[in-house]
């Protein structure tokens, strides 16, 4: 396979290695043809990373085709030509006039594409739940594509990503020293009186810099530090609010080196917590050790929830929700990678 | 119009007044329903503000009904009753099953919400290319609201946020003292053998940090500063590269105060900029305040452009796409309204 020049944090076999596990995945559920649209997935298989998914844009695997193809806004070829592995002839732009358009669609020009390559025939595998790609899309693929049959492929780009190279670990880990750094600054410029907004710039200002060996990329999600009553509620952001002693705050951050991130949650008490907290501190740490121990290969995501679940419930704590999932590659508005999830259900 | 405790940044008043002008849109194209899902659209329509986003959730505005109705996963109900306006009854969560299950979806959820309220007959509008409207959710929309026609209402309630209230105004000039800090910071930071990242860094804690007597609030886009050959690609994101003397640097950030964006784009240059360079400041500058002068009650976003246009094609200068578009209220990935656009098509 003849890539382009190589700006990658990868080496070109990964590349290779990820686009033959989607097509084997994509053979064995029957596509010829697969869409891929979820940010994260289309920088999997080609390396594109830039802030223009507010825009329709697609990377198109074909089981006959060798290389997946790029099609995207024309602004945007020449950071798919600096990003990708894929040489010239595999990244397409379409003109700007598509784009917000109330006359025209991207997914028109993506459906005359297929139709030129002789793509628009047969089982054509769509994300028909992932982040950016809209009703109006499927839609207009539908209208425009209509020798084909169009089904939605779930999230199969996702299980391949599941399995992390030696590569994808080794950046994982550049990623939790980041996070480190980054909880490292919640906590020391934290206290009472200091204001909600002040803390989460110490940590974004942490979470950026990275170490003075890599750059922080962005996280897929903002830090949220739900602080006294706010703790009911898990996904409202910060205001200028100060912290006050004698409340806690629960602080949940990801460190990201190249995309991967690395998520981490501690909870902070201002003040001598009270006895219920400290109990429950003891059973947290008691049953990660256990559900640590459980993760070995060959497990099922259930028996480690079990491992964990048996601990609390021993000691009078009760967990509704699932207690870790899958995450590495991620773009906004979500790091977790949508596959396994540690909870009873999960096999 | 009864509604809950008020902890939003607006007066109810303002809530209602929005409310009544997306029924009259909603009336002069012939919807009885309409399902909100874009994130800004739901915030300006109840006050709504979480990192809730990759979940699907909905503000579903009848016109038969007075208040709008919030659906969310019921971890995020706690957050609709501290930041919206609704009271407890009009704010209705879906049990965690729901999420990212392959056997049923939220949508499905919002189907028997509508059909227990006598809502899922006649034309029922959904915002079919909004983000985080997936394929999937219309699909499903469909499939349980066979007796409703459900129509691509577009940017409906985008347009009713076009015209900024007063409040409104105060927080975009509030965004724009942030960002003005941001970008300050970004200069003072910048120079021969810095990386990267940190300049992004100094962006973002000056960002959140916003004023002493105000927070900043998360922008909808990560800062963006393609230096030397990148400025080809606009939407390429940070290294740990360093900047060197003698090229350019495009900065495009945003202050945000309470959701409201005030982006602004500066060009530096490290060194003594050349001459062709400093001819476009010029005539940059000159067209900007040409374009300014036209912007009066009464002129089209057409008559906008062409007062910047003439300056700079006079001046040997061309630029294909639009020269601004409208802002204000936004969530990632989009600071744009995707309403108006100042180019010659535009009237």
């Amino acid at each position: 396979m003849q890539f382009g020049i190589n700006n990658t944090p990868f080496e070109e076999a990964e590349f290779r290695a990820r686009v033959a596990n989607t097509k084997a995945r994509m053979a064995a559920q029957g596509l010829d043809v697969l869409l891929v649209t979820d940010p994260a997935n289309m920088n999997y298989l080609t390396g594109y990373d830039g802030w223009s998914f507010y825009v329709h844009q697609v990377v198109i695997v074909a089981l006959n085709e060798e290389q997946p193809l790029w099609i995207g806004r024309r602004q945007d070829v020449n950071g798919a030509r600096l990003t990708t592995v894929l040489p010239d002839e595999r990244i397409i732009g379409y003109s700007d006039d598509y784009v917000q358009s109330t006359v025209k669609h991207p997914m028109q020009f993506v459906a005359d594409q297929l139709k030129a390559r002789g793509l628009a025939r047969g089982t054509i595998g769509v994300e028909a739940d992932a982040y950016y790609f809209t009703g109006k899309a499927l839609d207009v693929l539908r209208a425009e594509l209509s020798e084909a049959s169009i089904e939605d492929a779930g999230v199969l780009v996702n299980w391949v990503r599941v399995v992390k190279s030696e590569r994808e670990i080794h950046y994982m880990r550049q990623a939790a020293r980041i996070v480190e750094h980054a909880m490292q600054a919640a906590v020391d410029s934290m206290g009472h009186g200091m204001r909600q907004c002040d803390v989460v710039a110490a940590i974004q200002h942490a979470q950026i810099s990275g170490t003075p060996e890599y750059a922080g990329d962005y996280p897929a999600i903002v830090p949220l530090l739900p602080s006294g009553v706010g703790t009911s509620c898990p996904h409202v952001t910060w205001r200028d609010e100060p912290f006050v002693n004698d409340t806690g705050t629960i602080i949940e951050i990801a460190g990201v080196c190249h995309r991967y991130h690395c998520p981490l949650s501690r909870t902070v008490y201002l003040g001598k917590p009270p006895q219920k907290m400290l109990h429950a501190e003891q059973v947290v740490i008691e049953g990660i050790a256990a559900a640590l121990e459980a993760a070995k290969p060959g497990a099922l995501a259930r028996d480690v929830h079990a491992a964990w679940n048996t601990v609390i419930e021993r000691n009078g704590i009760f967990k509704e929700s699932r207690c870790g999932y899958s995450t590495g590659l991620g773009f906004p508005p979500d790091w977790g990678e949508h596959t396994i999830s540690l909870r009873s259900s999960d096999q």
